[in-house]
């Protein structure tokens, strides 16, 4: 297998972009990453995205996309496993040039979720949770997660408090990036007295419905600097992994074992471990998810990710600096974008190019997405060569 | 790259499968191709489906669906480009083997149709259009195809009975597929004399709405024998391209220019012209689709699809015998099933085991799976290695 390189990203900001249609964002967004490549043409591209049957009523994506960025008759593709779609458009394209099919391959995501109203996004979302066990009987995302919470708490202690310090880390960091839906800084007694959804989870404990997109462009690391002088960012690790999707058949519902497992292989692939990580992104969903997810990764001890969270481990400045751009809950969540979003800051990061959030001395970074309850996990690792 | 070659194949009969889930049909079609290729375990899984979102209300199959077949933790990938989800589903087995990535990968398509009614069917359909310049002004797709049909009556003399004869081909084929939905045969008078639909296109020109899966196992050709006693199925050709989606955009529409792209990819990659094929399923969603495709693979000239057609040159005992299976239009079209489908005619016709449809002395075939109104389309080409 060839070595890849990442050698451009893009990303327009995001929010309830009710004037765009998803093509408009499409475009605008692949163009971002294709400038800051230097490239104006790929081989092929790979589409995250989550259900633009249910959101815009619209399949075939990745024809109609191709077509709008001027690309066609190139091979485009979309992939999707729900919220981690956009992970594994990554890792898909990863294959595709690491095999020798493709030399420059465009990776995006996207999705348009406000042009539904709240039922109808609540009830697309529901589709990644087993529908016939789980969602057809009434229980959304937020219910999942807050069983999930509710287990967490009565296993290892973990406060209503701890679960708030996710948030507050995250619009913190949030507030420092240009590009996120919801900069605006929030408190632990904010947090804690938000509209209730789901017992524990307030409405400040959930990431919001977005319209967005992110892009990527991969080559062979040996071609990186043909088209750019930017220091390549090497994808070292990808690991891809799977479990039950519904919750009942879990041994342990507070143990995202896809994230463990997809970690494992990746840390393996590249070689390193949770201390060598600079820097992370992760799936924060929910407020829960980050202190399961830090968990899985082997950042922290089992059970003790809300400790470590109150504690400062990781923040910008702390041990482990987990979701420096704000993550999904500052930064927004669209679905099928968010995982390649988590690129666009790695390789930002990982480059000193991300001003005022930027984490020190930032060598090897981590990506972390996962879909449904965590039923399929991507986990990415990147290192910049210079 | 490494080369990569089917050594298993499966598929159960086809049909209006009220009594089953999706989730039922995925797994007794996976389980019939690995028993088909001796295999009990696999190290990734890659599912074509169209829109599983508007179709049974359930994203996220990937995970669902390894879940149910036992194989979490493994690497589960849903992939789409609308009725080609499935051509797309074994190209990226194929690159997942070539890279070195997975030694045994599970490739599948599925679709489950008949859960929603016909309104909703076609309005499901029709998101594989360009939903906001064709499909919200009223248009679906038999009127899509019957505007490429009326098109190629005015520049070629294309005749209405041409049109039916291959309505008449893909239903005597059929009638001696066990698996196909619709085995009965029919004739010119009775296709021309069906209920219309969209002019000139009537019922009998149109392939029905269908559940159904298909299943292969792909592995490194080097490792077959390992597995299995039966003649491997070397993929020596894949080719993937896009086409504008929207028929207005296209410069002719009675060309499939992206047909004819991946085509010539396919035969290039394989050192194959169209005269070196055996045997070809290509993806007549509409009779008039078929007699385009013929022309843009090279089988015959362009605007000669129909007289072709009329005099036998695609039939089983004629020069290139094309959907001996019986089509779409009589082995029935689950969206995303259908590209896996067409490699499992392949694999049996290469391996002698087609039954009562065996093309004789078959041993380099041709899968030819297209989607929307031929906006994408993948080709492979296949050959025995024995």
């Amino acid at each position: 297998m060839r070595d890849v390189a990442i050698i451009g990203a893009g990303m327009t900001k995001w929010g309830e972009l009710w004037e765009k249609s998803i093509r408009t964002i499409f475009v605008e967004t692949a163009l971002l990453a294709m400038d800051d490549a230097g490239v104006d043409r790929v081989d092929s591209m790979y589409i995250g995205c989550m259900t633009g049957g249910l959101f815009v009523g619209q399949e075939h994506l990745a024809c109609l996309l191709s077509d709008y960025l001027g690309l066609n008759p190139i091979p485009a593709a979309r992939v999707e496993s729900a919220c981690c779609s956009g992970g594994l458009a990554l890792r898909q394209g990863f294959i595709d040039v690491a095999s020798g099919m493709s030399d420059l391959v465009l990776v995006t995501g996207v999705e348009k979720m406000t042009d539904v109203g709240g039922n109808e996004a609540t009830y697309a979302l529901a589709t990644a949770a087993d529908m016939e066990y789980e969602g057809y009987h009434g229980i959304t995302f937020p219910g999942l997660y807050a069983m999930i919470a509710r287990r967490h708490m009565h296993e290892y202690g973990t406060t209503r408090e701890q679960l708030a310090q996710v948030a507050v880390k995250n619009h913190e960091n949030g507030s420092l990036n240009p590009l996120a839906q919801f900069p605006m800084k929030v408190t632990v007694e904010g947090v804690c007295n938000s509209v209730m959804v789901a017992d524990p989870l307030r409405i400040l404990d959930c990431s919001p419905i977005t319209d967005g997109a992110a892009a990527a462009i991969l080559c062979p690391l040996d071609q990186a600097k043909k088209y750019t002088d930017k220091p390549p960012v090497k994808i070292t690790g990808t690991g891809h992994a799977t479990d039950s999707m519904a919750l009942d058949r879990r041994k342990d519902i507070t143990f995202l074992s896809a994230t463990a497992k997809a970690g494992e292989i990746a840390y393996k692939m590249a070689g390193k471990g949770p201390d060598d990580i600079d820097i992370a992104e992760v799936h924060d969903c929910f407020t829960i998810a980050e202190i399961c997810i830090i968990e899985a990764l082997g950042f922290v001890e089992k059970g003790k990710g809300g400790p470590a969270t109150a504690d400062g481990t990781t923040a910008v400045d702390g041990k482990i600096p987990v979701n420096a751009s704000g993550g999904l809950k500052s930064k927004g969540h669209p679905v099928g974008a968010t995982g390649v979003a988590q690129v666009h800051e790695i390789v930002k990061q990982l480059r000193g190019e991300a001003g005022d959030r930027q984490v020190k001395n930032a060598r090897v970074g981590l990506a972390q997405n996962m879909g449904g309850s965590g039923g399929s996990t991507l986990v990415h690792i990147m290192e910049v060569v210079s």
